[in-house]
């Protein structure tokens, strides 16, 4: 089969994204006639995708409102959420209206960090112990080679793991509104280049990432050490409230947590709550966001207490959640009034959004929480639901 | 804040969708231009999403073509990537165009399995087992009831889990064309209902999911039993391509490999690849899938060798990639389109979607683990990328 | 330095085991004069180790009375416990007073396995689909071949785990009184010696073990698959009762339980308990077990309810108790008194033998979490310990 | 069944052992014969164990010698193994031999860490940053509150955990030639009631500990921040050599490694190793070491190259190897004797003995592998082992 014609991968006029429509539906009998309907400029697009066509049209529903009393979120939301999974806007309703009657949710951004991990290798553990220690000396200027690169990224510590021979610097960085991969992927590099031209000892082997990041997947290390935000959304739900909503008092609902606590544990899994995924997926894919991080942001914990007088402490902990409201597809046409509607666009927002998305997340976890409880779960995805 | 206007969130008239726009616009000052432009027909979106009021622009790009040699998908491929993150199409592409040189990329389904774990809860530990003996007996049946609620689902088995007095079940049933999600809920309680009607013992407490299934999230239990589809992509590349194409020797390549590998075991990475998720997410958005399930399809393993004759045997295996081709968002229509210029609309193309992501994959893993061996990696990210 | 002198490893007579204590003195300048005071015979050594010495002697304490409610252990028992490590003992002990207060402990052995799991290469994973195949077809011939190594160990089941072009069976083995990790080499080893000869196909490389056993180290897979023996205890306090000895109401201990299992969550721990190895340990040291499986058998998973009428129900499950009471070193002289005191020695003792560790680890589990948070904890250690 | 007799558990007279022996013959009509044949006095075991009833005699075997070029163990080494598996001390004799040849194994500690982590929970997540922001401002105080408590312990550092509302502070000390379990435990508790004193704000619950440290069971925490000392032992192979030796070329070896590699990441397992606890079972019995910790020391990882010339490099890593040649059951008897055969008493010698026990591991891990490779493994057993 032919090549998908350009006269660059990089061409974003309107014609040559018609033209490879054309070329697509002549090679494969398809036809793109929606993927061809859209509003945005192909011309916006520089930087955000090559071999521009169309798009794919998700549709989009708004959950809420929902009230949150964050450090930056403060007030009600609408939330945008794309999605083709039938109920789950109208289950983030039914939570968001819950903790709506509950006062609102608690947010608070509790660490932020963004990193590169690359590795070194030597010729012994020794060196490699050796070469550590000089970088702990040598962080100062390690840190200012980094920052050159960037105006807003911010060199914040290097953590250190060492196996074998092998010594991987793991660069963690502040990186203001933006997501940030790119941005610590240059400064690491320029900070590495800065250690290979002057740390006296031999470096055998040198590679820009290694899997410490670790970038695209989850690992448990970045549940430990935050990758992105590290966000907690909680809440204290009056008993009635829960019986009168949900139809599942307190202490059923506290029942099935320990039930999942203990699944979570013995299944492996990196999150012990229901379906974060869901929410933020919706979100991400409305937004801009990158939305391959859905792999290291589903990660989560979630942490329930009974209270004395009987009401109901519930809270999620996002430990990995990589959001951005500058950069990557936040300019985007759709994408930059989804982040309208919430107020986060501009500068200084991304705080902002992230507790939005975290109390997002709580308040599915409590409708599915419930639903499940309740037993109305399969029978409100036969109501709402496609039969899949 | 107000409502969202409805006279329920499942009137799907175009004309609900725009007093939905307005309603948002009103309250938050923010414009809902292009989300309100797009060419789907809101009537269609009934059990996709309830308070439809537009839809995300999400660009797509496409890479190829990609050479497939597998056991359904034969020839080949312009696949459609829908994302933000510049680079990526292009990466892609490049891996696409190595491994067609290389004569293509085989690709297996082997394993296949959707599940859902109710929890039964008992006096002592047991009862459980005498339980957990009673339901091995009683499979036949089981499985017979379970299957009455669904044309194409099918009880394959059930694994015990248990822990204390607590029994997990497992059930795994094969799903067609779907993913399953929702079909596996309905006929695991019709089967739990049987279960719970014609058990003699006395059943404690009884609940149809306590993360044991796991949904929406990586569990190590996934990716030991396969959640959707297990599917191995697998090439050999000549050693001289490689170096011709990749500017990187297969040498390099593994040495990388036996880093990344470290890497991954030590930060407790649910895959030892590089990004998996970037082809699984953009495929996912441009075909319909339920991109939440990235959380689970994200993970995977990595495997190479150096053969004898230096040639480089590199593969994929994604042990819980969840796709369907019949159900879910696969007709709407920009979704139907992308599938259909795969040829994966119609019955029985499950697998042949799934060995196309599964090849997709591949060629991402091997075009970015050769920049960043060849050290070209930061800098493709300057040239195409925005700089986030 | 000379070699350690030797007619051969396998000279077992006293004489030669001075001749070496007199060596090693002799090199090193050190004494082993309590090394060499014991009183078993070097002869009966012959199968449990080489260049045979002398002697570690290890403190024993009993603990106890225990009460336990076993399917097979019934009665009271006097554990001993081979420690260095002081309050150990004791806080054993007070957790066996509670219990047997509260009518004792209730355990069951819910599942049992010992394994080896071989892998085998090809040229494709779809050659691996099919010897996959070709295996499940001829399990009975393979259980044929297996079983004609071994009296008493039987094939269950073949489990299949398979990545890239890569399958690992993992023959699971019920072993009767002993641990059976070298009856399972074997026999697993003559199952795939038929294998090979027999399968039609082209096995590219074959190894008897590569890590899915998982033997020797904890794995996930052990926990959810059980490695040796699966055991429950669990019990019902009375509030009062807790109160009374413990000094430390349900409601205190179920709390302290829930910030344990997050933080085990969080630190990806095997355990969500507190020391199970401790009782483990000393048990297997006393009684002759294979101690280096202290490794496996360590992980676990604690479970508790506060019950309606203000009851703990308190459980422990170990998921991968590796124990004999045959073979390996419950032969020698002060192992098999211990064993003689529980009245484990003999046929079909196994799984009293297991069931009497699972009690201790529940009794030790009370103990300690009722002590930390009773705040007696460093005090005991005080009062009782070295200043370590 | 009565109570063990005792005017105290803490009555250490040989009198008092022998009227505990007599009673529990008496109960159980076991004899005790062997257990009351010891030649370590009782009145030395005050602060090692409680009811001191006799001794469990563990045969002790000696492998080597072994050479190691270590930072503080530097010499030829006859390492005491206390064991009852057949072939054990033959196999890692083997390995022994191998290494002395190739010059000996280089062995570093590169980290040293013993921890205690209290968890402080707090009304909402803001409260427990602020707490946390505070912590990090007092930390020198803190430090001088904890040292208060010991002569040796210095706190290293404090990390700190967060999710919902809860905090851990790990705080990591050094704690010279001791383990230290009792002494940071001591010393944590002084720098917390330092911390509940001065803290201005409200802390709703303290617990000295909550499953963040992890103590007597593995964590992938434990892994990635040490626990005890983290320490490597590492060679270069010739290539000769091994196929001499070992019957088995590099290139098989490595082949191995990568299986081994791809099943413990698979199986979920903390090591990829082999066999890393037997070594360290072995020499923690014969040591006086608390063999509970086999339970954290278990873990680790294998990391292998072929050089350019051929020549194989191997090494091991423990991450979490608890040690100590002060304290606990170093000065008993037998105990004393076997570290004084390595040189391992006086002071500051803990590093040494690390070192001792990470190159043994790693000869153990030569030679299991290459019986694996070389077909030798089964037949071995069959030659040195019970039957079990």
């Amino acid at each position: 089969m032919p090549k998908i014609p350009r006269s660059s991968t990089q061409d974003y006029s309107a014609a040559m994204s018609e033209q490879r429509r054309d070329f697509i539906e002549t090679q494969t009998k398809a036809s793109l006639s929606n993927v061809g309907h859209f509003s945005i400029s192909p011309e916006s697009l520089a930087g955000n995708i090559e071999n521009f066509t169309g798009v794919a049209q998700v549709p989009i529903g708004f959950a809420g409102p929902m009230l949150v009393n964050g450090e930056t979120a403060e007030g009600e939301f609408y939330v945008p959420m794309a999605t083709t999974e039938g109920t789950l806007v109208a289950s983030y309703s039914r939570g968001m209206r819950l903790t709506r009657e509950a006062g609102g949710i608690t947010t608070t951004v509790i660490d932020d960090a963004m990193q590169r991990a690359p590795m070194f290798a030597f010729a012994d553990a020794r060196e490699a112990l050796a070469f550590g220690k000089w970088v702990i000396q040598h962080f100062d200027t390690i840190k200012q080679a980094s920052e050159e690169t960037t105006k807003v990224g911010q060199l914040r510590d290097i953590e250190q793991h060492a196996v074998s021979k092998l010594r991987w610097l793991r660069f963690n960085f502040t990186c203001g509104d933006a997501a940030g991969q790119n941005m610590v992927s240059r400064a690491t590099k320029a900070g590495c280049d800065w250690i290979l031209e002057n740390y006296p000892g031999k470096v055998e082997h040198f590679v820009l990432a290694a899997n410490m990041d670790t970038d695209k997947k989850h690992s448990h290390l970045n549940s430990l050490h935050t990758r992105g935000k590290r966000v907690v959304a909680e809440i204290t739900l009056p008993k009635q409230l829960m019986t009168d909503i949900m139809h599942c008092p307190p202490e059923a609902l506290f029942k099935q947590r320990q039930y999942s606590n203990m699944g979570a544990f013995m299944a492996g899994s990196v999150n012990n709550g229901a379906h974060f995924a869901n929410g933020i997926t919706a979100m991400f894919i409305a937004c801009g966001q990158d939305v391959a991080n859905v792999a290291e942001s589903s990660a989560g914990f979630t942490y329930a207490e009974i209270l004395p007088n009987g009401d109901y402490y519930f809270s999620v902990t996002i430990p990995s959640l990589i959001v951005a409201t500058y950069g990557g597809g936040t300019g985007l046409a759709t994408q930059h009034e989804c982040l309208e509607v919430l107020g986060c666009t501009g500068k200084g927002k991304v705080n902002k959004f992230a507790e939005i998305v975290a109390a997002t997340v709580l308040c599915g976890e409590l409708s599915l929480g419930s639903a499940v409880v309740a037993d109305e779960w399969v029978s409100s995805h036969e109501k709402l639901g496609r039969n899949r």
